[in-house]
């Protein structure tokens, strides 16, 4: 029996709201993007660190990051990409399991071009009370990974 | 002959100031880090997107970038590390050559984390003036080269 959600850090992905999958890694839409086609791309092994991926999984990783790219660049209008990856928890990773920010940008999206990152700290903190807030339906995420499903399937090779 | 050079879009970088070398991609230190350590990790070939590396580009240039992020960590005492592609202007690429940030973190380098990000964005602009102050020299930067190169010999298989 195939399982219907995959391992992102201590926490369990809907496999519902993925749109891509190799044999080690896959992409997933956001609960809580900072702008519209916010998305990550794991490492399908929970590894903590960057240094911790086998090469052949760090190839995978990007290798997907790059169509995923392509993908949300294209559903969202966008003209430019933003990738980063929060490698440790000085770098603001809080799950602790590699995963790659992919980011479609356009002119005038954030104030000064790189609040994107201030708001990527903050996107996924709790409020004072202990909760995140803004926390997107599955519904809604099922809907978006099956439009980037959809692009991704049609422009592979 | 070899060449002493290497392109970086439309700029020209010393290879004494790189410490990495494939047969796709190359690392060099920064002639304006936004902290010590802060090294970009290159494309051979000058292409100007993501989109526009080939697969084996991909997979070479952040196995590449696995390498450096380790060897940066450790020369300057870090305990994480921020990976960043800005893929277009709208991403705030300034040179059109797809490279990767590699960025040493530790606690409190920034007063808020992804204050770096503010940096990385401003770092490389010039002044009112024209011109782009803080340069390193090419010696200053062939001893940071020397030392990673050293950390990467040491370390490779």
């Amino acid at each position: 029996m195939t399982s219907n959600v995959l391992q992102f850090g201590t926490k369990l992905i809907p496999v519902s709201t993925t749109f891509l999958r190799t044999s080690l890694s896959y992409a997933v839409v956001n609960i809580k993007p900072i702008v519209p086609g916010h998305v990550l791309v794991c490492s399908l092994r929970p590894a903590e660190r960057f240094k911790d991926l086998k090469s052949d999984e760090v190839a995978d990783l990007f290798q997907c990051a790059q169509r995923v790219s392509t993908a949300v660049e294209k559903l969202y209008d966008a003209t430019s990409v933003t990738l980063a990856v929060q490698d440790g928890p000085e770098a603001g990773q809080t799950i602790r399991h590699v995963h790659v920010h992919v980011i479609p940008r356009k002119a005038g999206d954030f104030f000064m071009n790189d609040d994107i990152y201030v708001e990527l700290q903050k996107h996924d903190k709790p409020d004072a009370d202990g909760t995140v807030k803004g926390l997107r339906s599955v519904r809604d995420m099922e809907e978006e990974a099956a439009k980037l499903r959809k692009i991704i399937e049609s422009t592979s090779v």
